[in-house]
This record gives C-alpha cells, sequence and structure tokens, in this order.
C-alpha cells in the first residue's frame, strides 16, 4: 500500500541557488501563472525565503510515519513537500524531524496540515509552511508513497521539481521547464525594476501601459463630484 | 459599467492627524459600537497605525485594473479602500503598486482581498490591512466604480470618510461626523487613563462601575467550593 | 442563572514554576495526547510561554460582564480560561482588564473569542491566547457562571487546572493528575534530549525505532526511479 | 443607543408580485451585477421564491429583542431583512415569530445568522435564508436600530428596498431603482428565452455570441491530441 | 491506550421515549441554554429527530476502529455519539456500519466528522447527524476509549446522558437531570401554544411580553421617516 | 496563454455504464483510498448518481468564458471537470449552459466553485456537484486550457479519466486504470453484501474480521462501570 522511489532526479544545486535569489509572485507571474499553492499555506516565522528540490510525501491524517521514511531518501538541497491523505490539521512534525532533516541535508518542509515546536523551530531558523500550528501528536501505523507525484495544497508536485517558498507562500515549476522559467523569471525582474522607477517619479500605469483607451472601450467613464 | 467620480471632499490633513494618535477600539467605542470592519482584515505587519481619507475602488474577481486607476485619483493623505465585487483572495497588489501610490501620496491600502511581496511592503513600511496574503496574480480586463460608496468587509465606506486602521482592525467614520467623534474618543481616552490607574491599583470594576447590584438582579450567585 | 464558585483549589505554585519550563507539546503527549485545545487559540505575539491554575469564565455572546466577575475571585498564578455560551468573534478583553488582571495575580488569559489592544497587551507583555482579534466591543448585561467546569476550545476545564501554553497551543492538565504528567513530561524531554543528539548525528529514526520491519509488514516496498 | 423610524416608504405591491415572477441571477445581472448577498444566506428549504420591501433590523449579538419592535412596524408585503452588528450563528428566530410575522403580513425572513425549528417553520411554509441553523437561543436585553440602512451579508440594504431570494440566494433592488430594473430583468429574460431554444438546438455560445474571435485574439490556440 | 467501560447506566426507555415528543431547541432553553453541540452538525436527511441514550466513542483521525468496538456495548435505544480526537472530515461511518448497529440496538449516530453512503442511510432512514459528507476511508489501527466522558462538537457528554436530535441539531442532558428538564420542557411547550395562539391573532410580544418600558430603559427612541 | 486539446481519448460508453452503478465510496476504496475530491464538492439535489468522461476545463476567477469553448468539444457521455485558476465562488454556470451542455452530449458538471439556477438545474435532473450555490455573475474577458490535465478539489484529473459521483462526493479513476478497478470494485461490492447479510444477523465486526487480538495487542483494556 505504500512505494518509495529512490533515486528520483533533482534539480540542480546551481539552479536553487539561481531561484534563491527570485521572489514567489515573479516566478508565478514568470510561468504563466501557475503552480502555485493555496494561501492556506504560511511560513511559520517571517522574513524567509526557500528554494529547493521535492522530496514528495503522503501522510495518512494523524501519522507522521512516512515523514521518518522520506529522511532517509533526503539529498542536500531537498525540500520536504508533504501532504495529509484527507484534511487534517495535526502537528506532524517538530523540533526533532527537523533536526534529523536538517542532519541529511533537507533544507525546509511544506505541509498542508500543522506543524510544532515552532518556537524552536524559529530559533533554529529551519523553515516551514503550514496550513496549522497544532501541537496535536500523530502514530505511526500506516504507511503511504514518498517520491511519487503528490497534490499539495492544489498544486501538482512531481519528485525532483523545483520548490520555491517566501513571506507570500509557495510555488511549483516542473524540474524540466526550471531553467525556461528562470530566465523568464529574470527577465520580469529587470523589467519590474525599470517600472519601480517609473513609479517612484510619480508616472502612472495608466499612462506607461497605454491602458486609457482601454479603459474607455470596456465602458469606463469619469464624472466630477456632485457635477 | 465602471464610474470614476473625481474631485471627491476629503477629511482634512488635522483631523487625520489627529485620528493618527487613536486606537480603532476607542473609535469605535466613540462612535456607538459601529463601523468595524470584519476581523478577517489583518495588517501585514505589526505594530501599525494608520489614519486617512478613504478613496474607494471596486475589484472584479482577480481583477486589479481599477488599482491604477484610483492612483491617478489620489491625493496626499488618502488610504486606498479596496473591495472584490465576489469573494477572493487573490495577490491584487504589491510592492509596485505601493510604490506608485506612494509617489501619490497614499499612505496605506485595506482590501477585502489578497495581497503580496508581503516581505517587501514590511521593509517599505508600507501599510496593509488584507483577508490574505497570495502571490496568485491577476488581470486588466473589467471596468468597476472608483471613488463611489462601497461595502468592504462589511462596513459601508464612502468616498472621503475617515480610516482609521492599527493591530486591531479597521474603523471608518462618516467624514461629516469625524469632528465630533473625535471628540467623544478623546473624551473616551481620558476616561480610560483614569480607569487605568485605578485598575493598576487594584480597584474592581465591580465597585468603580457599581456592578454588584446589577450581578444579584441578573440572578448572579455566590456560592463556596464544596459547600 | 449564574453562578460563582469561590475558593475552588489550585494548582500549586510549585507545579506552575515546574511547567512553566515544559513545552505543551511534550505535556501533550505526556498525557496520553489529550487535552488539547483546538488550534484556532493563537498567541497574540511570539514567542511566549504561560502556566498557570485556571479560573475558568463563561461569556454569552457579545458580553464581557462575567470577565469582571471573575477578577475578584483571581489568586496569584492563575490564568483565566474564558469561552462563549455560542461562537462569537468580538473583542472581550483589552489593556484596561489586562492592567486589572494583573493588579490581582493574573498572569495571563486563554478565550476562545476575541480580543482587541493587542499592540498594547503586546507591550504589557501580558500574554494572551484568542481565537480572533476584533475591536468589537461588548456589553454589560447577562450573567452566566465563573469557576465552573467549562469546555474551552473542545478542551474540558475544571477550576484549578493546570493551563500551559506556548507558541504550539494551549493544553488542559487535570489538577490531580498534574503531579504524574509532570513526571512523564520530565522523563519525555530527557528522552527527546537523547534523541535530538542520535539525530544531529544523522542516525535515522527508521533505525533507531526499528521501524524497517514494521514498514515492510504494513506493505511498504522501496524500488528504484525508471526501474 | 436604538432608533426605529416608523412610517418609511415600500416598493408597491405591484413591483413586488411583479419581482416574484424573476429570478435572482436574471435580477443581479440586469441591474449590472450588483446587489447579491453573500452565498453563506441559504434557504431553509428548496425550491422557494420570496419577493418583497425590506424591514431593515439590526441585531447585537445573541439578542433577538429587535425582532420584536420589528414587528410592530411591519405592513403587508414585508420581508425582515436582519444583520447581527457582529458575526453570529445564533437561533434569533424560530416558529414563535413566524406566527407573529405572519399575522402582521411578513412574507419572509432574510438573516445574516441563525435560525431554529427548521422543520415547522419548513412546514409552515415560512420562507427563509440564514447563515445557520442553530437551536441556541437568545436574550432580550440590548437595543438597536430598525428600519434604518443596514449591510446585510455584505450588501446595502434600506428600508423598502426591494428584496429578492430564491434557491440561488438573496438580491436586494434600491427602491428607485426597481421599475427601471424590471424592465432590464424582464428584457433579459425574453433574452435568455430565445438563446434556450437555440442552446437547446444544438447551436454553440461560439457562434452565437461571435466569440470565436475574441478568444483567439486573447491567445487561445487549438491542438490535436498527441499531435 | 484505550479504555472500554462496561455496563454504563442508561436513560430509561420512558424517559427516551418521552423527549422523542420534544423539539431540540426547546430542551436546550428548558435546561437554562446549556448543552448544544456546535452548528457544524447536521442531519444527512430532513426531517427527523431522534432521542436515545448516549453510547460514547473516541475516534483516531481517519480510523473507525472503535466504532466496531462501540457496537458490541450497544443496547436498545443508544444513540453513538462519536468525536475524533482531532478535527477530521473522513467517511468513517456508512450503510454497513449502519446494519451493524441497528441489529444491536443503536437507534442513530451523532459524530463531530465526516460520514458516507448517505443515499443508503436516507433510504434506511438511519438518522445521522454529521459535521461532513465524505466518501474517504478509514483505517483501523490504533485504539481509544469507548463509554468514557467526552467532549463532542464542543459540547461535554458522558455515557448514559440523553441525547436530543432533530433538524435544528443536537443537545445533551445530563442522565440525572433528565427528568426535571423533561417536566420544565413540557411546561414550556404549553407556555409557547398559548403564546402561538396569541401570536397568530395578532398580538405583539411587545405587549404580551411587556417590553416597552424596557426597550424605552435601554435608549430605545422612536421617530418619523423624514420628521 | 490558453490551449484547447481536441480528440482526447475517452473511457468507453461500456465502462461508464458499468460505473454508473457503483458508489463513489465504494470505488475510492477499490482503488486504494485515492482520487477522492474533497468534500466541499456537493450534489445541488439529492439523490443522484453519475460517471462519465472527465472533459477538463480551467477557469479563470469569475470568468466562465472557457465553459463555451469546452461545449465544442464535447462527446456524448463526458462530465465536464472544472477547476478555477484561484478559489472563487461565483455563479459560473446555470440553466442555459446546462441546456447547450445537454444539447452536446454532456451528462453533468462537476465544478470547485460556484453554480447558479439551482432550481432550474434540479427540474431539469442536469446532476451538479459544486462548492457553492451563487448568482454571482461571471464575465467573458479571459483565456485558460481546455482538456489539459488539471488538479479540481485537491485531486488531479486528466481529459477522459471516469468520473464517478453521487451523494457521497466525486472520485476520479485514471483512465487506464478503469477496467481494473471496476473489477476490483465489483469485488467489494460483493465482499460488501455479504457482510451485510451477517451484520444484519447481529454478527460482529469484532468477530467477523477476528479484532479482539489486536486491539487488545494494541492496548485497549476493558473495565465494569465502577468497577
Amino acid at each position: 500500500m505504500g512505494r518509495v522511489v529512490r533515486g528520483c532526479p533533482r534539480v540542480s544545486a546551481g539552479l536553487i541557488a539561481a531561484y534563491g535569489e527570485l521572489g514567489v509572485a515573479t516566478v508565478h507571474e514568470a510561468q504563466g501563472r501557475t503552480g502555485l499553492m493555496a494561501p492556506r499555506l504560511r511560513p511559520i516565522y517571517r522574513p524567509v525565503r526557500l528554494a529547493g528540490s521535492a522530496l514528495t510525501v503522503e501522510l495518512p491524517p494523524g501519522d507522521n510515519w512516512m515523514l521518518h521514511v522520506a529522511i532517509e531518501q533526503a539529498r542536500p538541497g531537498d525540500v520536504v513537500v508533504a501532504t495529509p491523505t484527507s484534511p487534517c490539521s495535526d502537528g506532524y512534525f517538530g523540533e526533532l524531524l527537523a533536526t534529523s532533516m536538517r542532519a541529511h541535508g533537507v533544507s525546509g518542509l511544506v505541509i498542508d496540515a500543522g506543524v510544532r515546536d515552532v518556537a524552536e523551530l524559529t530559533e533554529l531558523r529551519f523553515p516551514v509552511w503550514s496550513a496549522a500550528v497544532s501541537a496535536q501528536g500523530t502514530v505511526k501505523e500506516t504507511v503511504a508513497n514518498v517520491q511519487t507525484p503528490i497534490v499539495c495544497a492544489g498544486a501538482r508536485v512531481e519528485p525532483g521539481d523545483l520548490v520555491l517558498a517566501d513571506d507570500d507562500g509557495v510555488v511549483v515549476v516542473r524540474r524540466m521547464e526550471a531553467e525556461v522559467v528562470l530566465a523568464a523569471a529574470r527577465k520580469r525582474e529587470q523589467a519590474e525594476a525599470r517600472r519601480r522607477v517609473q513609479y517612484a517619479a510619480g508616472e502612472l500605469g495608466l499612462d506607461l501601459s497605454a491602458m486609457r483607451e482601454g479603459l474607455s472601450a470596456r465602458g469606463l467613464v469619469y464624472e466630477d463630484h456632485n457635477a
């Protein structure tokens, strides 16, 4: 009833480093507004940013056994991406598992469920994005899949996909598209830098992006107060 | 299908400054426990406090075009108050729009929807109260109203109303009532200061507000443990 | 319609001090994964930790009268544990009541409803766990019970129970079991300390807890990527 | 602290009858996609349809006193539209109040809170749209406003506005616009009837509304599976 | 880690029959507005009414083993009252377990979690109140308690308490208070019958309950429209 | 920015007919407790059952243009499975689109968003599973994908997958696995039929599935009340 797939491919350390300088919103835009996890996933401390290669885990409700199984599969640069097989807010993960993960090169956790020991995790600077904080303990009774494709917080994740997370949330980039999206994201960043200067100088998006005609065509009208 | 009303009246800079020293809870009480937005609106960083004159914006779901339109209407001291025309958690607003708004005198944003770039907005100290944080991008396709009366997070807001926001949430004061409410709020603050001293000295609300008789009349009885 | 039970027993100051060095997750585990309040209760600032003796209060919706009644019953070391008699997010409690509570020895508040003045409470370092932040004011019209057994955020609480709260949430320990649970929690802490060292050294839970056989028996299989 | 405005204008019986044959979605569209209450308001039985003149009521949390006050103000054709002054799911209304309302000409209730006795109300065929079903009782201690403008489930409602509700939800039409919107809604119904015939015959919206060019201009491309 | 308490007392068949003619709202009022479960518990079909003696069960998340254990403890007239040890929407119960329960005299189920086979359960007329409908299957791996005091949907339930459920929700009456509450509920029903006649005749609660003076004392004022 | 993939494969009419006699819970179990959509998807009327071949659609928030595009791709036996690209409760679909879909062979709709005209859809017996009912109208401005793999309510859906929905919810079966899962589901149904007879005769799951030893091994103990 449970499968562990060994030796899955990863995104390269170079790609991970490059993505580590980008924001989630930028990358999400650069790949056509796709790949975003639901906003219920929030970081346990802020500010924070993390990029890595997805190590996927399924978790039965109230059962964190597979996190132990996953750690053995970890390689430096991995981010564990864990999803419960049915909605669950229990605290699947805490400071002890973070210690174990860190020892095996895992740089952070994305989980559509609960975590605990958030004070200790914050002190350790072990980055976590979770759907809940809960001290509720879990059992170790039921097996599930590790390193198979999953859906986490509404986003499809395959083992080895690029995962990027920051204060805004979490986005996934297909491993084979990570180079192309990186280039697009950098281009977008440059355009945003130019736009930032223009906006700071008081120029309007209405003019810079030539919106006025389109607005008028859609029926936007201006009138004066009490006119 | 969309109207922009130009030249709406504002509350004065003096009033804005005066309200900037008051808390949301105090003002909400001072105007008879009205005008509060729903508690789903939370500041993106804390502590924070902001007063301003409402510049109202309607936003179609997943469409932030009208924020660009609104910026052109801004005057120093304005706070943009934006409401989606149907529930939406998308990230309508980020650091670029904040840069543009700030260049036009806007001092903050209240939005019953999502925002992104919260790390950058926090660094910029651009105050935002939102219902969600989401990197989800938006389009620019559909027009709506700017500077018309709206309902935002359950509260009616008219252009030029006084908006006050702090760590507790957001309250709206009708423009024409802002002077009267200010006076009432200051009076309330003074009463609270006196009460604070009494409470710190150990005096009880039961005595200070003569509650005992009322409690008894309503049927409150005292008994001893295991008696 | 309302009862106040005077002179309820408390957990000892020694026990409170001892629990103050433990975490919620540890204690929750040590007493068999029971006693946890629902994760909707969150601290208004972090990091924070608090142990105390429960002073229980029932609150009618939108009515905070009983908090005043409760303060008179307080003794040093008490934590007020308040539950609305029907779901309510109003701001029942703020800085003035905190001042009064502190003057009577109350060290913090756990409330399955809303609070306000969170900036001031944070500055005062008055610890609060609440289900909401809301400036919404309350009335003083209806009586209810103080120091009777209640259900708060899904957990049964009796007057004088040990309440422990930290960044992870809130747990309740029956007063008569507090000694036993304390011993179990300390033992658990020691075991965790040993495990922490092992995990940091790279040892796996799979081996340390001899999980491999059980996993296999439950049907976990390993395969190689693209094999 | 509470005001009752007597003698507010109503929409005419003729208008109420005319709206009673229209659907909420049609009217919402006909007035430019405005006036809709949040979808948390659901009918207690289905199918159901109701049109009437809004008799507005504010309700303190857990306090239904003002419903009694409102009944005295009722006239035949009125629909009571009630909103709590802070979020509340309590059962403000049941079969007894329905009996009293009906005796005074009230034809139904729209309430952004809870109701009870839903089996009896269903048998009586007294139409109710509510945000919750709850047996939780309420008190009669605090006054509020009757027949003043309110916000109910996100929509502004003024006394005497036209309220239309069916299985899809609740929409409000300003009293002064009710004639114009009625005409637009009827026109829309006729257009829909024509469209229904075309759709039933297999014609496509793509062709009937000439969408293909627009879709292509926006970047829609067609490809064959596995091509 | 799990206890089953055999031979717990029950409420009598006579009491169960007597309560079966009462409504949840009436009983909730008759015992001082206490004992109500949270309104998230809804019946899977309507109309429906059920009274019985509580057979309490704790359920680990995603694990329905204890329902099997509970059935052996059942006696005619029992209602199974089941609560997950942490929030869970999985489908713990379906038509097969209903068949088994019915064979052992269980007359219905109250569960603060999910159920499935609701079409079949509806056809069988096996009454169920649940927090969710979900086909999600569960495991049988972890033990928990049967026939011990629990908290279900916010209400304390002890084995053998009287449970009453209808279209409005679920209320619990302590076994030892069931006679007294029954008498109070019947008295209340009679008063309601009298009031129903008065209301149907057009008499106002304002007059029947002499509310006018109180309303005025609380500050309610009447004014005329446009006066 | 949008792709329509033509000529995607379907599951056969024979398979659709065969699945039409099975329940969602049974099929979900038969394929190893996978493929279930989140329980927020509920049928608009009950009882109802539907099997079909998935025709997948992405919907921008508040924009139903792609439903029109999808209809042209429909073949008899298709079920439209639609997911918004960000959370949205608007009423994307109503009676007119149902008429058009039915004319093109579509037998039902599964949508993780809102629908309207539910009274008319119920009368038409056009089966719909949705996350909300809302009259809120949508625009036709932005393109997206049709017949590409999507995530709907947490489940991965590929064009041509088998979709089965009933009163319990919605489950997806990979097209290539539909034969195997069908066989497993039928086998399960037979086992359930045998078990039903045993349960009806009063036999216990404890005995039929030999649970007693396992329960004891996990630490379940029996004690007598007040023993």
